[in-house]
């Protein structure tokens, strides 16, 4: 045992999980919620069968484990059908900052774990349109309960397939997912736009092409699929563009405001002008959100979110009675 | 030489070629412009270089060529600037019963082949939101004209990139390409939703099942990458579908209508209720899109695909005036 881990496993009070789809992400965290270390892992649910978690987890926090219980708290895929243990989709309207009261635990072959494990949410709706579910953004919800208890309003959380959620008085009430992310993806890597757009820059020229497309995207949303094939077709034929990378960073630039306005014309349908938006996430998305909500001139605020996970799963942690 | 290739080269007037990225298709045609053999390769546009076109050409036309020059008409993407030759784009108004007076002809080495190509077309807009390109369809369109001189209304071509294309009295003046029949293979194949989706069949729930998708994404087009999420949240939640493949079926239906209820949302805006659109493509595809404009209460006549693209090359071949 290293000095460092000996010093983490004195201090050790419990240890936080992010445990996605592709990667699982662990903080050992002391007696004040405070991060001592930090530790991740590219094998996310995707990677593993449910005998191999324990083992995938151990491997991360081994050195950090005294020799006692310690207790580990979970949120994301692991808790899926096809993950570690289900832990079943909460039904709206759920109230966030219980999600542990919902949890579940999974038997360990090594005493010095004890897991919990914490639910999704899910919405269903008669009419067959509404249906949508979240594993993993609950808890980043819970965390922004955290720091503004009892919140109601309307929280983003843009990434791979972005959610946008209602809370009321603490209690999410509805939410909908966008394929954004995995669009934007496969659009600029597999169709035939690859030929044409490349990342683009966080520069100004760069940042007007994408405003203007969110813009595009929102006023005319049914244009969404025409929009995407002119990219090419600008491509061949626009003489005022750039040529060399520079054309393929604001065709870049245009294709993401494209795809996120598209997220954006139904999220802010019938949103009041002035009702700001929470963004969660990482830096470089909610910096893009940003600019997206400024080039409709919506107001919005960020939480940081890994701040936001740590602040729902130390929520959770809290409000476990046994 | 075959009984059946000399029989061939003794009624052979001319060549048709239809060469685009993926595939060449050649029909060899008498005096009368009648099909007298066919033969097709998977060498596309995408597979050769400038200088390999001439032989991948006599590979499939070889047997059919007599001790004279024949005249081989080529429409599509062997136009391109990274085809065979560069035919230039016509552009709008574009009078589409003289596509063979803007046609090239590559140099031959085979002195029994005289190759020309003709142009596709281009549209460019002052806003950049009208730039668009076609080559293939034009000649398609030409097809249309040899059926029905002066045309003047709407055709849809449906496809990897369907083309709506609005002529007037002959001449091709506005089109818009979606990128509908590309985007629905990666959603299908490449994105999570292939977990949930499979080939639908021609059957009357999956005809519902498309139909009301078709209608949902008309009258809701800014919900389109919410709408797509959501046929994952169904598989994970409905429990009015059936289960197993027929799941699958009823939601690839459902995937099917709502990427081309987007394209029709824009193609029909403003599009009076009782204009006819002239669909001219494959019996699958040509099927698909009746169902989806009757979803929409619209009237349409379909004109076959090979039959217009073999007609738009005969007239441009009995118009070449050398």
């Amino acid at each position: 045992m290293t000095d460092k881990s000996d010093n983490v496993g004195k201090r050790l009070a419990w240890i936080a999980a992010d445990w996605g789809s592709s990667n699982l992400r662990v903080w050992a965290m002391d007696g004040d919620d405070r991060v001592i270390d930090r530790a991740r892992s590219e094998k996310g649910m995707l990677a593993l069968s449910p005998a191999e978690y324990e083992a995938e987890l151990l491997r991360l926090v081994n050195d950090w484990l005294p020799e006692r219980t310690v207790r580990v708290v979970v949120c994301g895929m692991a808790g899926a059908r096809q993950g570690w243990q289900e832990a079943a989709y909460l039904a709206l309207p759920a109230a966030l900052d219980r999600l542990s009261q919902a949890a579940v635990r999974p038997r360990m072959q090594d005493q010095r774990l004890e897991v919990v494990i914490l639910p999704g949410a899910s919405q269903r709706a008669l009419d067959g349109s509404g249906f949508d579910v979240m594993r993993g953004e609950e808890t980043q919800l819970a965390g922004l309960l955290a720091t503004a208890p009892g919140f109601t309003g309307l929280a983003c959380l843009p990434g791979t397939h972005s959610k946008w959620a209602r809370l009321d008085d603490g209690a999410l009430t509805r939410f909908a997912t966008y394929l954004t992310g995995e669009l934007y993806e496969l659009l600029a890597g597999h169709s035939v736009l690859r030929h044409s757009v490349t990342p683009d820059l966080d520069d100004e020229a760069c940042r007007d092409a994408f405003r203007q497309a969110v813009r595009e995207s929102v006023d005319q949303p049914e244009r969404f699929t025409n929009a995407l094939f002119t990219l090419r077709a600008r491509d061949l034929l626009d003489t005022t563009l750039p040529g060399g990378e520079r054309r393929g960073q604001l065709l870049g630039a245009r294709l993401s405001g494209l795809v996120i306005g598209q997220e954006l014309a139904d999220a802010t349908r019938n949103l009041p002008r002035d009702e700001p938006v929470t963004l969660i996430g990482g830096a470089v998305l909610t910096r893009r959100y940003t600019q997206a909500l400024e080039a409709l001139e919506r107001p919005c605020t960020i939480l940081d979110g890994d701040a936001a996970v740590l602040a729902g799963l130390t929520l959770a942690h809290r409000t476990l009675t046994d």
